[in-house]
């Protein structure tokens, strides 16, 4: 177990993360507060470049490396938003990046990861696969491997979306975020320990993928049992540094069903207009189905994402 | 013919819109700038309550009245956007209002308009049975008609987004806005005349309910012909104020196909992560097919609103 990021640590991720990624605004909805009781506020990480989040942990490791690291590349496996994040992070630098994508990966994502410029190679999809490829990568070109939610630099720029939120709005009771890998929830509950004085931040996680709160409430760290959830980016398990950060930080982690995750994605395409993807829609399905007790408190809600294929919505 | 808004009546309105409505974002896009060559900013009405540019016309129009006229209510047809946006603004002032609403209306608009507290008079769908069903309204019970485009008020109401872009936007070169009944490119237009020095203001129309375009470039005010379009909120005709104001005051009106319309909606859907209508993408259609001589120009765009109906997506 590796050292976790202290406070001059997220606050040089900052430092670093504002100068290439959008400050993404925090938007409230009269209605979404009716509906929860509560008082919202909500970052969006859909209007992030590439998307999502996960640019914040991919740009803070790429321009975490000195030159001389740097000059030898990146790698990471991802069939997702990482993917395109560490791509354009790279590009960004004018490093080479290797991506490795599973098989299964959708021909668009394997397109825009292309685009900007990285070496893409295939693998078999379960996760065996993939980590004897990255680790073949990484032996034989000497690049450098960030891991798209235990590395320590990654969770590290994944807590500046709840830093800047925490700027933005005063008097937060509550931060809530949804748990996959836990890079975002960790990074977020690292931001609400130093920044924050009375703030509780809780996991969301959907029942079909449970892990993170299997881990969580039994203390020991377990992987997930054919995951199927329609917010597919929240299938992978918590790590050597994500697990001990959220056991040590995070209040609590709720379950919500897919039905209910269908339904608040929905209801906040319909009534805040914005395009969000399944896993962002996680902690607001928590909220509007009374998992979390936010009557008349200050919640704010990290929206991770909003790349959906909108060929194929799920009502 | 009235006479036009002049300038004071356009501050007054702003005045007066701002007290009730949201002063909505002005967002960008690196990737809509790459695909038009121009740099564009998008002017959020999608975010605006009840989820379009309506709203600011009809709240302008609420509270202009006196005590006296308002006590009476106001009343409006509308299957649409303007329905919603008189019924809130008439509970927000709390008096009545008399919504008339076709029968081919969706239930869904009708119990929104009902949920705002209104009272629905159904009609057959023809623009003779609507206006002669508000015409008996108003005669009988002696309350303000609000028309959803040619009223002046309304207008002086819809020119406040404009005026709210430039004020947010130093050196706009173009503003681009749908026509359909003209409120809005009429407001935006005076508040292009008003309030910069040298700025093209451009109608955007669909191929297929080019009423606007013909009137324009002819010289003579002609209604809509079997106009069929998606953009549905476009399909009404310029009127007696909204004709020579746009006439005066708009450098131009140019035409987008469905296709395009509907590939534009999704870009931005997808690029942008945010939910428009597809009138709103009318003139993002526009730009993106180059019926806008834009590029290297700052544009501003008025997306109108957001209201589509997600079970029913065009692609």
């Amino acid at each position: 177990m590796e050292k976790f990021p202290d406070k001059k640590t997220l606050q040089a991720a900052f430092e670093r993360v504002q100068q290439y990624a959008h400050r993404t605004p925090v938007l409230t909805s009269d209605t979404m507060n009716r509906l929860t009781g509560a008082k919202l506020f909500f970052k969006c990480e859909n209007f992030q470049k590439g998307g999502a989040f996960k640019f914040r942990g991919a740009v803070n490791s790429v321009f975490t490396l000195t030159d001389e690291e740097s000059a030898r590349g990146v790698a990471t496996h991802s069939s997702g938003n990482h993917a395109q994040a560490v791509a354009l992070a790279a590009r960004m630098r004018g490093i080479p990046a290797v991506i490795v994508m599973p098989e299964s990966a959708p021909q668009v994502k394997v397109n825009a990861v292309k685009g900007y410029g990285a070496e893409v190679i295939m693998c078999p999809s379960t996760l065996k696969d993939r980590e004897a490829t990255i680790a073949k990568v990484v032996d034989e070109r000497g690049c450098e491997f960030i891991h798209p939610s235990n590395d320590l630099r990654v969770i590290a720029g994944q807590a500046t979306a709840a830093m800047e939120l925490l700027q933005d709005v005063e008097g937060v009771d509550i931060l809530a975020a949804p748990v996959g890998g836990g890079g975002l929830l960790s990074g977020t509950s690292l931001a609400a320990r130093y920044f924050s004085s009375s703030l509780q931040v809780t996991g969301c996680e959907p029942a079909r993928a449970d892990d993170a709160y299997r881990s969580y409430y039994g203390g020991t760290l377990v992987m997930p049992e054919h995951p199927d959830t329609i917010a597919d980016g929240l299938k992978t398990s918590l790590g050597s540094n994500t697990f001990p950060i959220i056991r040590e930080n995070v209040g609590a982690i709720v379950l919500v069903e897919e039905d209910e995750i269908i339904e608040a994605m929905r209801l906040v395409w319909e009534r805040m207009k914005i395009v969000i993807e399944p896993s962002s829609a996680v902690p607001v399905a928590a909220l509007l189905n009374k998992k979390i007790d936010a009557a008349g408190k200050r919640v704010g809600i990290i929206l991770s994402g909003g790349n959906v294929d909108l060929g194929k919505l799920p009502w």
